[in-house]
């Protein structure tokens, strides 16, 4: 049940909790983001509150600010790639204390008992809970990462190493995650195998740093020629293969063994599955809006593997902010004050952005 | 280099080697098949020579002497499941004697010396040389089993357990193996998950039975409504879905650790995804002509995976026939005589089998 008064009336987003909070709003469609007061629950017994500091702009928070995935309930504080310091724990907290570098991805909840959440998957669990734009157990919506301040479940806070700067460690909370899980869960993490990344933008830019990192031989694939220096000289990649150059992709047939595709643009799926080796797999992280046309041969001929994963469980997800730290592994980003963030929008609908926008919040949001 | 004479000739298949052999041959696209005076080559050091006593008549074969797949080469000799008795060995073969119960499936050789041979895949050898309609080393058409004797390297014979019956085990070797490889590669073999069987023909079958023995919670998954006894109380499958009753799909949605998919017709993947457990996988076996339209989100969401898998590697081949042997595994056969193989070939197009047609070579079989 949402709260509500005496009378059984919904209350405003500000009168629903007993905190007050503020942050950047969306109101309908056009996306445009404005001031927005609203209120954050007490803090639990299980609960940790923390101080926004940073908080990285997805691609997702673009589609559910215009409500292109038509689910949006407005107004929609977007933001799940969170960076931040907690200021108040709850009595049964265990795990963190007043201080800690603290982050909070895409999730803020689950149902904590289905087989999903026992293996570590809470990605997975039908009763996720999404840091925004879902729906919590108190029944109220939930205001993402746009915002000054955030109450969590420690569960679902994820611990940033001492020496992860936040600002660049706020991405990997979602974009991190979402390429670290499949190359954990697909042996893609083991030292001199060779990874495909397909696309070149804020997941493809981590996957091939997390590549490097792993040991792993990285060919970046992309439809543009101009992005070969930038893959090899600033992000490390061993070679640069473009998709429409059909001596390029013929001459890389059969050599890799898993692939990452992080593109949502429409785009051909079989000659990807050829630059594989036999078994290899290839794992969409991206979601084009059209299904995939996979003829079957393009499977079995090579017993090959097609493979989809959303986010990661948080487990793994603290492990990769762990492995992050140890191997010096952060995002690219442009820092943004909070009144730049329309622009930073229009500049993402067109791909201007290396790599990920992160707004700056401690430093420049102000209550309404 | 073909065999040829001293002046270069190419010679006939009664001429290029040294033995005399006979069979079934087809000699143009209607697939008819009638009486093929051919020769084998002399036993090799590595070769072993077997009388066959019965050959399974795969969907493949069908395909190919009817030249659906547009590659076949004239006059061709068909059959890639084979049973028989060792009549001669190399000075070189170390792993049989004359009299030992034997088979050959789909592969009569490969390069033996790329990763995938040297991992046991030779199926995805690019230099897989196949039973029949394929170009052996000598450079001479290889001819399958639809024939009274075939000489093969040892590497490529496998051999019979002493309790597993020759003509229910012949079509082990290829419909057998190609649903064992991928329940071993894809963790489907392991007591207590839930496997689904999509379509219950020659594959199909096995792969319950497969099922059953490796300890799994077995669901048949058929557009017929008519299989349901015979899924249940002839093959031991626990339960029975009608792929066309949404009803019946949804109530099973989420509940399947995995799925082999043995349909060729074309059919629809995403309901058969949303069947998977997250993280499941669903392994095509089949060849559906029109590639597979698949949604990105059907696989992201969950975590799935869509794999193909082709036949299996040697050393899997023979694991599979020990297991077979051990836990009682064969295929339902109907055993018709070599002069029933039209009618044979006829009645498969209509899919009226259960579940394998194998010719009785040694009773029935004569020379033209």
């Amino acid at each position: 049940m949402a709260p509500s008064t005496e009378n059984g009336e919904k209350l405003s987003p500000a009168e629903e909790h007993s905190r007050k909070a503020f942050g950047l709003a969306a109101t309908d469609s056009s996306g445009h983001l404005s001031p927005f007061a609203f209120s954050r629950r007490n803090n639990g017994e299980n609960d940790v509150t923390i101080k926004i500091l940073f908080c990285g702009i997805c691609h997702s928070d673009l589609h559910s600010i215009k409500n292109e995935w038509r689910n949006t309930i407005y107004p929609i504080v977007a933001g799940h790639e969170i960076a931040g310091l907690v200021t108040e724990v709850g009595s049964k907290v265990q795990k963190y204390k007043v201080g800690d570098k603290v982050g909070v991805g895409c999730m803020v909840n689950s149902c904590q008992s289905c087989n999903n959440c026992n293996q570590g998957f809470e990605n997975y669990c039908p009763g996720m809970i999404l840091t925004y734009n879902s729906i919590d157990k108190d029944g109220s919506v939930t205001y993402g990462g746009y915002s000054n301040m955030i109450v969590v479940n420690e569960k679902f806070v994820i611990k940033f190493p001492e020496n992860l700067p936040l600002d660049k460690g706020a991405p990997l909370l979602c974009a991190g995650i979402t390429v670290y899980s499949p190359m954990k869960y697909h042996g893609l993490n083991e030292p001199g195998k060779h990874l495909g990344v397909v696309g070149l933008g804020g997941l493809g830019h981590v996957a091939v740093k997390f590549g490097k990192a792993f040991g792993l031989k990285v060919t970046v694939i992309s439809t543009s020629a101009s992005k070969e220096k930038e893959a090899i000289e600033r992000l490390g990649a061993d070679a640069f293969l473009i998709s429409k150059n059909p001596e390029q992709m013929q001459a890389a047939m059969g050599t890799m063994d898993g692939i990452i595709d992080t593109v949502s643009a429409p785009h051909s799926i079989p000659p990807l599955l050829a630059l594989l080796k036999a078994t290899g797999k290839m794992i969409m992280v991206g979601l084009p809006e059209k299904p995939l046309e996979i003829p079957a041969f393009s499977l079995i001929m090579g017993g090959k593997n097609l493979a989809g994963s959303c986010i990661g469980g948080i487990k793994d997800t603290q492990e990769m902010l762990d492995f992050a730290g140890k191997h010096g592994v952060t995002a690219d980003i442009e820092l943004i004050s909070a009144d730049y963030v329309n622009t930073a929008i229009e500049r993402l609908v067109k791909a201007d952005v290396r790599y990920r926008f992160v707004i700056d919040i401690a430093n420049s949001l102000n209550a309404a």
